[in-house]
């Protein structure tokens, strides 16, 4: 590709690289981590009455019925949290206000892989702490003289997650520095740092509907901090584009957070086929990293990660793998229904059989 | 506001002002150039459709459905199209893809104010044309020398279009130059650079949903161009955002498309109320730019634009007034329906007539 109108600041970046979404053979597809439940029927019910004569009118520009329907969820007032398409824009938003070209930030060897991409973009220096052997965070490794903070919790893609504590030691030991928290999977069993948020002028906490509320297409995220916080997210946000939440989405997903029995229904049950499932890996011979999402990252002594991979794809499951060092031994599998997991696993036992 | 975590790249910055969304009370909305008419009612049920159980799904990352839409009414091959959350997405995109943080960029001294907001949040100079005294473009003040070009065709907030003889002529003078047309308004009577697209591979056009088709409230924009820029257009979305249209926007955004015939239908209405209305604002002693775009520009001899803003809220009649040199005797007055067009009218008669 000829990149002679490329500007400099994109031309030696390297994107992120979603999960495959396959468009032509159906799949069991345990590779997105997507909910494998619909979302609360109240959404299609919102978002049809959303969809009339008023989408020829812009959106509120900070989406306020959604921050209204949030502020009853969490009781944090509206002026502490942010609305966006998806979190990941919101992260790209808190990059870009938070952490300045050639300042250094610092998050887990492993994590989510879009951190990198964001500091490439925006010219921030990135120092990768490398996780203890047993993956679990190094906490002390993150306190103190840094430009900037960024756990994932329950990380990914390991799915294990780290308490208040930790948290709270990270927090004071970085006074002058943002620490973001992004709890894309906490709904699924870790503690959420909102409760902290107060207490903390440096804490951003970023949140996704894409998970536990089952709207991944719907593509909405949000961010929870003190004002001060908040402000400049709304600052790089209406230098970009001042209106990111169409009114479709602000729709849907008031709808989705007013629905609390049925979040409270689907999220038990991801956790009780996680657990299931988990079992049955194990049983299988994998080693599975004590997840806290709806994800389980498993190895197996036996088979390299590679060849299971490219097994379940010609068995019709696509899980993810990723080829990085410390954990291309490891397969990602997103918990689907109990069905589905069975299938996995049944699969995983025929693939195992034809090596033994 | 304490600044403290604020990065020195948003510290300064002055964000884009949005025309205001009044929520308080019923106002004739002339001042966001939202389409008076409601969109294609094809829209809603492709919408509710939608809105089902794939919402648990993830997008597909590029809109192919709209690519391919796209595609079908333009003729331009899928790889010459790009699609994002409205078209002021698309346009810091193209400003983050073409032009190089320390390089300078020529645009009118009036036009869209977010472009110098665009180029201040990343870096980039601005050099500012001034439109002749008549608001026509100085054409050859375009050509040449400049890191990059961006043009408002029509412009904003003038209404008035070049044609595409002048588009060719920049776009020649600045070979090593991506030239950016932003097309936002063109569907009301000026001439689309999209036949160029093939001739030119420094043209980048940007068009919106948002007016024409009534979408504001759905947030879709389109690039085309060349290939090369395409792709450099996603390498951008890629390092922030891999989804930035959910799939509701996806489907109501083809089903608007497919409404060929609406559309014309809907255009061709506001353009008549456009003339109509212009003519009686000139009678009224008002001089009116020629517009090509959903929205008149009007000055009057006697009475400054200030106090008929001031006067027109009042009466519960919203239109957009720039407190900026050279313009602010103007008011910038969206097209709406004909009836709303007499309430304009009628209220400015009345203002006037107490002036005199």
């Amino acid at each position: 590709m000829n990149k002679r109108y490329w500007s400099g600041r994109i031309c030696g970046l390297v994107p992120y690289t979603p999960g495959e979404q396959p468009k032509d053979r159906q799949f069991i597809k345990l590779n997105t981590n997507e909910n494998p439940y619909p979302p609360s029927p109240r959404v299609t019910g919102a978002v049809a009455a959303a969809a009339g004569a008023d989408l020829r009118r812009y959106p509120d520009p900070e989406g306020a019925p959604l921050l209204a329907a949030l502020s009853r969820a969490c009781g944090l007032p509206q002026d502490h949290i942010f609305a966006g398409n998806g979190s990941d824009e919101v992260l790209s938003f808190a990059f870009q206000a938070f952490f300045d070209a050639g300042s250094t930030i610092v998050f887990p060897d492993i994590t989510y892989s879009f951190y990198p991409v964001y500091a490439n973009l925006f010219g921030i220096r990135c120092r990768r702490v490398p996780l203890n052997p047993d993956f679990t965070l190094p906490v002390e490794a993150f306190c103190g003289g840094n430009d900037g903070v960024v756990i994932a919790n329950p990380n990914a893609p390991t799915g294990m997650a780290v308490g208040l504590d930790a948290l709270r030691a990270i927090l004071e030991a970085n006074p002058h520095a943002v620490v973001i928290v992004d709890e894309a999977y906490v709904d699924f069993g870790a503690q959420s740092a909102l409760p902290l948020v107060g207490a903390y002028p440096n804490l951003l906490v970023v949140q996704t509907m894409s998970k536990s509320r089952a709207l991944a297409g719907l593509r909405v995220g949000f961010a929870f901090g003190q004002p001060e916080l908040i402000a400049a997210l709304r600052c790089v946000k209406d230098s970009i584009n001042s209106y990111t939440l169409d009114r479709l989405a602000i729709a849907g997903a008031v709808a989705a957070l007013e629905d609390g029995d049925y979040f409270d229904l689907r999220r038990r049950q991801v956790m009780d086929t996680r657990e299931r499932a988990a079992e049955r890996l194990r049983e299988l011979g994998f080693t599975v990293l004590p997840s806290q999402a709806n994800f389980l990252f498993a190895s197996h002594p036996a088979v390299p990660a590679r060849d299971l991979f490219a097994g379940l794809r010609a068995a019709g499951i696509l899980v993810r793998y990723f080829a990085q060092p410390r954990i291309d031994s490891f397969l990602r599998i997103t918990v689907g229904t109990d069905g589905e997991m069975d299938a996995l696993c049944r699969a995983l036992e025929s693939l195992l059989g034809q090596r033994s």
